[in-house]
């Protein structure tokens, strides 16, 4: 079962209240009403000011093989109710055998920068269809934003050093080591030591040897000069097996023998101990003896804060291996994106806004068909509006703070901007053509060059604006009270 | 891609170190040199007093499927080194194509409550084998055990009330969420969302419906009546789209309805606001009511500490949905589960018993062929001792405290014992039995009843006493003081 993890159709990755509510939609004949459901979250992770979108070609792939089959309706069919009885007739489940996607679905690129309350993911077709694939899709975005956001900001303390991601062994589950490899690698990391990771996606693999293999030997000299002698091209010695200073001596002896034999000494690890005093000392030892270029690589449950001091402390570190911290998101392993229904088509063809209400402003959701537009100008990107694709916007555009509707600011009809969303399926056919990994890599590094840097440091980080265009500011309002006074 | 996720082997889910010292043990010759590896943990989860192991399932569906195939090694004699020459010779991809899984393999089996520095699996075959292992065997136990562990403290607070796994929107991909359903249910939830997770390992699903449902209508009332129209034998009602006290209300209303169609109304859930006020005011109006039986299901962000703390203010939940923190580990995402080597053959066939060794005495490893024995009285589980299986145990056994050797404990020949590592491979053939899901369960929940409650609690737990057999505490203080002095 592992080997080909799951070999089964992922179809019913999903909750099973989406399948009831299915199932009431398609009773009650309001399977096929169309509807309009926004992905998005609400804070950014890590108490940061940026996230880095990603997810979308899991999402892809999901959507492109998205079909329930014979052995799913046989479990769907087998489910029973308090009363020992079916939870579903028979017909529904002609219904879901019979069912094609055909959902049109909007999204933001990989690798962009995204801020809250943006729909990451739009998805407009059957509300039947839309609300079965919700978990999925908050599934598949949320992790791997959430990656994608934890190397970002590793690779801005990182600056031009190396970053190595060696997280498998603690990674949550197979897959989890999977997604955190591809995710790591957008982010900014510039390999991976996932062989399978490397093979899938055409990520840089990176690896020499473990304390295992010191231990193996009678001595850590015999076991350097041991590795060394077999696989001269790739020689960075693990030093602290037993004391980190020795095996740096170690390293530089065996450095020694792969100059004579025309190779050089990739590097030494650091482990364990103190890695700022250590990896001084180690470059010292190094560069005394001829060894500048040697790299210094240390490993040993690092995340950018942990980085960010070493470098303060003017640690000799030019390679960072990290694990647990980033595969896991190890300080807030999970970004809290939701799915809200925005949007719902009546029986005369229009549109029905909805909003979910709450007692905290932050969570009440905003209705709309919507779209993000970056305004920007020279120095870079400077706001973004959402606003209501069935409002056309002509002329100046005017957008609110949607906490606090004092604040406003107007665009004029001339600045430069760029609407976020893209299509990606049109009425369940992919129009969409993947970047490649590489580039979506790429377009993490464009895109944070082009934000200002307040948005990117760790502590009270700059909130960057994000408004309501003013006429879909004030159809929310105008819901709220509705609801408020309504119901 | 992502249905039958990972379309290909999953042999190469390992560390590309573990490539590079195979093809290093290759080259000088000691690939099949004979060694033991153990799989262990240093510290519980969670600031706890136990560890639920869970993942052998998965290590034995790895491993019977393990295999280097033509893809695999392809990619893998594409990879080069710094000079840009191959990393790996051609014979040695020979080698590996017809490589044969040969290890034995004994494990503690799945749901049993483990302790640190216990080998929760030992692997013993060619030191090449054993090495390409590493990764993925961590990768398996260290999530499943993160999580069946956080799911037994749940069901520890929630004595005999049901719980409901609810996390995969939230978890770390498709199969950390998978993943996460069965654990959970293996430490003691009574079902999940996952339908995938129903159908695939036969976990019961629950679920009705979400805000979604009630917001697709003109008004709350109207959701839930067409809900329990449909499908009657499955109602419990979300409350608090709009007012969670009128939203009890408009259930109650629907709940008549229900009785008077020979259904009952099954319960209303909670997700958000105050759940110890809410739930303690919607007790009070069902069982006004007539509705004493209805359950009242809460959720929203919930872990074991606020059950905990809802509990004691009272309040009238009887079945908790829990997601994100359950299904992420949320407070600690990753168990540091380590894989050490602990013994190596020589060329005259004696073990070469092996230890790292590491400034902090936690971190130092234990060398032998290690084994669990778990001694027993009538009141339950009294203490445990890890000893050296190639030392016979005759007459009383006396175990040390392995970070205070002045703390020795003795134990008479005819104290009840159990020893907990059972055979799972004897030279590549599976030769165990795996209980089913339910079984294992069970094994959890009888497990637990046989320690003392003071390793249960959350705050400062009780330090169940584990061992090491004297003769190993000799045979590694020995190996330490050598080492100590020697490189």
């Amino acid at each position: 079962m592992i080997n080909r993890l799951y070999d089964t159709s992922l179809s019913l990755l999903t909750d099973l209240y989406q399948l009831t509510m299915a199932y009431g939609y398609w009773k009650s004949g309001k399977a096929e009403q169309e509807a309009v459901f926004n992905l998005y979250f609400r804070k950014h992770p890590f108490q940061g000011g940026f996230t880095i979108a990603c997810g979308l070609s899991s999402v892809i792939d999901y959507l492109n093989e998205y079909r329930i089959d014979e052995e799913d309706l046989e479990y769907i069919g087998s489910l029973t109710g308090s009363d020992g009885k079916a939870l579903f007739e028979k017909e529904f489940l002609d219904y879901l055998r019979d069912m094609e996607f055909k959902c049109s679905v909007d999204a933001i690129p990989e690798g962009t920068v995204v801020f809250p309350n943006q729909p990451l993911l739009r998805i407009q077709g059957p509300v039947l269809q839309c609300q079965l694939l919700e978990t999925p899709l908050l599934n598949l975005i949320n992790f791997q934003s959430l990656i994608a956001t934890k190397a970002a900001r590793m690779r801005l303390v990182a600056n031009e050093d190396a970053l190595l991601e060696f997280g498998l062994r603690r990674a949550q589950g197979p897959d989890g080591g999977m997604t955190a490899s591809r995710a790591a690698y957008i982010g900014g990391f510039d390999a991976t030591s996932n062989v399978l990771a490397g093979k899938l996606y055409g990520i840089p693999v990176k690896g020499t040897h473990a304390h295992s293999w010191v231990m193996s030997f009678e001595s850590e000299l015999e076991s350097f000069e041991t590795y060394a002698l077999h696989m001269p091209n790739n020689v960075t010695l693990l030093v602290d097996t037993y004391d980190s200073i020795q095996g740096v001596e170690n390293a530089i002896i065996v450095g020694k023998q792969l100059r004579e034999r025309g190779y050089e000494l990739g590097g030494i690890r650091l482990d364990s101990g103190d890695l700022a005093y250590l990896s001084i000392e180690a470059r010292k030892l190094l560069d005394d003896a001829g060894f500048e270029k040697t790299n210094i690589v240390a490993s040993n449950d690092l995340d950018e804060y942990i980085m960010d001091s070493l470098k303060i402390q003017g640690a000799k570190i030019n390679v960072w291996g990290i694990g647990t911290k980033l595969v896991t998101a190890f300080d807030q392993p999970a970004l809290g994106g939701v799915f809200k229904l925005a949007a719902i088509k009546n029986e005369a063809g229009e549109w029905d806004y909805k909003l979910k209400l709450s007692e905290q402003a932050i969570k009440v959701s905003t209705p709309g068909i919507q779209q993000v537009r970056r305004f920007k100008d020279s120095k870079g990107f400077i706001s973004d509006m959402i606003f209501n694709i069935e409002t056309p916007l002509i002329g100046k555009s005017t957008m609110v703070d949607p906490y606090d509707f004092t604040k406003t600011r107007s665009f004029s009809e001339t600045i430069q901007f760029e609407d976020l969303l893209v299509p990606i399926f049109a009425k369940g056919v992919l129009i969409y053509h993947l970047p490649s990994i590489h580039e979506t890599k790429e377009r993490v590094e464009q895109q944070l060059a082009h934000f200002h840097k307040g948005i990117k440091r760790f502590v009270n980080p700059h909130t960057y604006p994000v408004g309501l265009e003013k006429e879909l500011f004030d159809m929310k309002t105008e819901l709220i009270v509705k609801l408020r006074a309504g119901k």
